[in-house]
């Protein structure tokens, strides 16, 4: 029996709760949690990145996505946790469940830092539908019984130079205090990693993969307060963002937040990340405006400097993916080389690029059947060695000092099947058709995602998750708020100096896996534009061959082919400088003219 | 000066108020509005169907888009309303008028019953911002003042056979409970009158073009009671309809609803379409659940009764399409053919047909630069005689017994342009992209309406409206819950038996304008469904000739080729049974393969 358990009840029935949730959100909705804020892990032994626990009196569950439900069912033996599986027929969600499990008047605790605003007003309106009551408990229960918590992250603070970042913070400050006025609002808080560290031109090493600073800020119309921990600041790097905000210990964000609703300021919060306790901490400001943050779009339009990042980042990336291949390529037969084996080896070549500063999310190296799994993780008890046949995947990306990257090839280590070349070609044209394509301002990702699909679709078959997602610089490898995916609702238009990418696939349960990913800039059609209408399209940043061993020629028409050889020349002449002779020739020979 | 504002202001003064909305919509949210309650035209003498007006005490303004420049900027001279174009840079929203022209403190009134509960939200949100408050006012202002208002339409109600609607009142009262019981609510309020007709299977002639009765309707788990004028339901009729219902008369609504309240029901409501004054009225309840009505989904997936209405009233409807095009191409060069006797000539052959009940919306014909104006209406001012010359273009519909069509298609009525030709042929292939293509369960209109321009946007154009749009049976031609819109963020799946329309165009001011609308039926793609995975096709409802004088074959693929060609075969094996010979001489040459 999980004694853990034994604790967080004891605490729950002091407190009055029937249930306490434990998402595994931390304070700032980061995609990935410092391990000290790994709560509903420590309790569940669950290490996935996502999924939600609930623990009532005499019951214990955890829900995950299919992603994880091998992971899960592994990892949560002897917990006393029950695994609920997300969208397998006849599994409740977890509101569902608290729903069937609690009586009126019974109450489901949360901490309100956790839980955004919008999702607490959502859950609290469901709940009392059936007299259930929500209760914000400020003291995190999950901490009271962590007795070996890890301490915070307590990396140093570093400045993001601005012959990298292109604009300097009183600029972006400006620019910021403009959209206030618009919305007549008084202060601005962000909460969101990303966006304090774009704002600021500071970056750390505080959250894995995303080279961000656990901070808050409040912006007003004359002032900027940051709070963090001032242990991660020198003294020479505090008197530099003194020019623009005033640094704060963490904790004193409450207080700041006290002050502006006891003045019944008029505070924006970004709509969909602020949490219930932010908001909860305003409340008495009787004006909060809540509003996708103007920061999420100042940091999805990159400026030169940040584009010029990106372009020769990804000649550095490009080298390295080309390095790794033809290794791969040599080396399977011979032997020895797994999947994470394969991982560790690209991450060693992109670490020798200039200005590598780490991976931009954990490597996914998936070997034939573990490919079907889109998000598939290697891990001691899954990796294999890679033999010659069958498929490859690889999706994988950096964080250079001057861009992030993110970018997915599939190869063949041996002979392919047709069906393997007749998918990946169908997942080609889906490629090729989007990054080709030209599109009026004001048009959505969500109306291009179609396009990856068609292929696809003429023969039956589809892929199971979106097309494509924003990128930051030097920033978080997924940000919003543009997206090429049908599954949101989001209508943010695409405008140029957008970076997304383009990552359609297909998946065949436990034989294989294929996934084709590139970035591209959002650029002016002058073409197709007139001085009456504007129209967009893409320019393909990745430069990386795709393999022809997987593509049947005869499957694609004239213009496609044209794109491939286009793009292959492309390819070819901007890494060849770079490259050892014998890798040289490698490229040489898979770029070759279809 | 308008005396009507005079009197308003005197009202509005008594009441406190610094302004009053007018809003052009009725209680039920209907897309036609009857006379007795069209207030806003009264006021402003502004006869277009959309568009929302604002008084205040030395100010008058009426909102209207472009569809209606013209027509409002003549209508509205000397009406003391002055027009604001929405949507041209630099005009301010009436919301934004009203925040810019009203202080702190300072009230806007509005009718409850004519505004949705949502936008009611929404706009004390946005004027709370600034302190302005909003005023809901139980006794419309403008009825106060309406001296010669018409009396409300006083048409018998008839019922929908169930030979036609397919499904018993029972039947579908008994589908409705259960999704009140999945839901745990005690009631669901209806108050759109499609919805109601749908339910009761009764129909009516209240509001112009959509065969439908002013009522509201309760259903609880036990009974259902039905709120209309009972002057309209002849004994035996009443008789029939309380084997299921009770009658109310409508104002009896008022005191049904509070009873709900008082007695804290459990009360659905239709998220989008409730009045604020609905949802007021049920405020004390305190257990609102707003939400899509179940109704919206069952009426938009027809049954095998309307599904066989929808096939056999498009043979009539083809017919009498194939007569008047005929009839048109031998008329026009004799001369004395405007637009209006053209719509005229179109009705009348269409009243011959078998079960007609009357159009489904305003005619739309429209001659050269008139078609460039998608909604183009007709008028005594702005008829024109058509001539052997340049491209015409009619959008148009019937209501039978059995089902309710909508068609559009552009014709030449003499030598064509290169251009003309070319754009043509684009809205054609975007017409074919999407008729023939499959797409997987669970796709939304919106992931396909793409589909439908990308031959335009190849060459840097488009067009400004949506793809397609739900249709009744026998009911509104216009009705959700899907859509194929790119504006929209419905994300309802397409589902088996839906019908939705298929209407690309291309618009060049001044000039021309060109649109082809077929009515298509959602149905399983056989060939490529699997036991895992079903996917979708279309199969094209609408029977009448595509004009292949505006068709260039050198710019359609093989496989568009044989879809018209196979299509036009349909055409003429359908239709020419029930044509003179004349008439099937001229389908066969419009019909003649490419």
């Amino acid at each position: 029996m999980n004694d853990k358990l034994t604790g967080l009840r004891r605490l729950m029935k002091s407190h009055g709760l029937q249930a306490y949730l434990i998402p595994s959100a931390d304070p700032h909705q980061s995609e990935y949690v410092p391990e000290f804020w790994k709560r509903r892990q420590f309790v569940t032994g669950f290490t996935g990145s996502g999924g939600d626990a609930v623990v009532t009196l005499d019951q214990a569950g955890l829900w995950a996505d299919s992603r994880y439900f091998l992971q899960a069912e592994r990892e949560l033996e002897g917990s006393g946790f029950s695994l609920f599986k997300v969208g397998q027929p006849g599994v409740p969600s977890w509101q569902e469940w608290v729903v069937g499990n609690l009586s009126g008047e019974e109450a489901l605790g949360v901490d309100p830092r956790v839980i955004t605003y919008k999702s607490y007003e959502q859950l609290e309106k469901e709940l009392s539908r059936r007299g259930i009551i929500l209760k914000p408990i400020d003291q995190n229960l999950v901490d009271e019984i962590w007795s070996d918590r890890p301490a915070p992250p307590s990396g140093p603070l570093i400045l993001h130079d601005e012959k990298y970042a292109g604009e300097s913070v009183r600029r972006k400050l400006k620019r910021l205090r403009l959209k206030l006025a618009e919305e007549a609002a008084d202060a601005h808080v962000l909460t969101q990693l990303d966006a304090i560290a774009w704002l600021f031109n500071i970056r750390g090493s505080d959250v894995e993969y995303n080279p961000v600073v656990i901070a808050y800020a409040i912006i007003t119309r004359e002032k900027a307060a940051l709070f963090l921990d001032p242990k991660k600041i020198s003294a020479e790097i505090k008197n530099s963002l003194e020019k623009d905000v005033e640094i704060f210990a963490y904790d004193d964000f409450q207080a700041h937040l006290n002050e502006l609703a006891a003045g019944k300021k008029r505070v924006w919060l970004d709509e969909t990340s602020v949490s219930q306790w932010v908001a909860g901490q305003l409340a008495e400001s009787g004006h909060l405006i809540l509003k996708q943050s103007p920061v999420t779009l100042f940091k999805a339009i990159k400026n030169e400097a940040e584009i010029a990042g990106f372009k020769a980042a990804h000649v550095r990336d490009g080298v390295a993916m080309v390095k790794f291949l033809s290794w791969l390529e040599s080396e399977v037969p011979r032997g020895g080389v797994t999947e994470a084996g394969a991982a560790q080896k690209l991450e060693e070549i992109r670490s020798q690029q200039h200005l590598f500063r780490g991976l931009s999310f954990k490597t996914i190296s998936a070997y034939a059947g573990h490919a079907a799994l889109p998000h598939y993780s290697t891990s001691p008890e899954t990796d294999v060695l890679l033999r010659p046949e069958g498929v490859y995947l690889i999706d994988s990306g950096s964080q250079y000092l001057d861009a992030t990257t993110d970018i997915t090839r599939t190869v063949a280590l041996g002979p392919a099947t047709e069906e393997q070349q007749d998918r990946l070609t169908r997942v080609l044209k889906g490629l090729i058709s989007l990054s080709k394509t030209s599109f009026p301002r004001g048009t959505a990702g969500k109306q291009l995602d179609t396009l990856a699909r068609l292929a696809l679709w003429e023969v039956g078959l589809n892929f199971g998750h979106g097309t494509g997602h924003g990128v930051g610089a030097f920033l978080n490898v997924h940000e919003g708020p543009q997206a090429i995916s049908y599954y949101r609702c989001i209508g943010v238009p695409l405008e140029p100096d957008m970076v997304t990418s383009i990552e359609p696939g297909y998946y065949k349960d436990n034989e294989y896996g294929l996934r084709l990913e590139n970035m591209v800039l959002v650029v002016k059609d002058e073409a197709r534009s007139t001085d009456a209408f504007a129209f967009y399209t893409f320019e393909t940043l990745t430069l990386c061959p795709i393999d022809l061993n997987l593509v049947k020629k005869e499957m694609l028409t004239p213009e496609e082919t044209r794109w491939l050889n286009g793009y292959h020349q492309k390819v070819r002449e901007a890494l060849t400088p770079f490259l050892e002779p014998e890798e040289a020739a490698w490229l040489e020979k898979a770029t070759r003219p279809l």
